[in-house]
């Protein structure tokens, strides 16, 4: 894990993370992980992050099934975010939909521009 | 700007903003705004940033010419971070290559998988 030198956590030891659907460049959402997380999330090949509220690691998908596999990484020329390739499991957002991202902005206001994929009240009520 | 009331900015008083080409939707950088940032952005149509390191707003590619017109803006669920797709005119790093993520994990180590569009002493030294 030579490359871990090259980045530079913030001041609370994290370092966010776009994350991208593989398949058609989408952007899924935008997360936070600490060095170990980095470590776990490219030995495990599944993105693996820590969780700022309720600081604890956490394989994304774990309770939902909704996992994201591994398929490259990168890191931006200041070394203090990463891009993770990731095939997608049905959907990245807690909320249902497929991207964390499905708010537009038109005319100024927030507008929701796409379906969500599942019930989160039946996906994580279980 | 209605929507600006559904952001949540960090205690420094910024919000990251990943900037994806609206074209190929290739991920150019992640940069900070402020909330002035935010509307300078979508008023003007061209991305403005705060830097962070120099403790002012600049209007991305206002010394090299590589402005970046601003196409579609989206925001997470959290609300705590943006997502600007826009029209890149050469390149986003002032690396010289088209992405700041040039740098992509091969065994552990990070590799340089593009080449710079532009020379970056000839851009910024004039």
């Amino acid at each position: 894990m030579d490359f871990l030198k090259d980045l530079k956590f913030d001041d609370k030891g994290l370092i966010p993370a776009v994350v991208q659907d593989a398949t058609n460049g989408e952007i899924l959402m935008v997360a936070y992980m600490n060095d170990q997380a980095v470590k776990q999330t490219i030995e495990s090949g599944l993105v693996t992050l820590w969780s700022r509220s309720r600081q604890k690691y956490w394989v994304k998908g774990e309770s939902s099934g909704h996992t994201q596999t591994v398929k490259e990484v990168f890191y931006d020329c200041d070394g203090d975010t990463l891009l993770i390739k990731v095939e997608q499991k049905v959907a990245a957002c807690h909320e249902g939909y497929r991207s964390c991202f499905f708010r537009k902005v038109e005319n100024g206001v927030g507008k929701i521009i796409a379906k969500p994929l599942f019930d989160p009240k039946k996906t994580y009520d279980k």
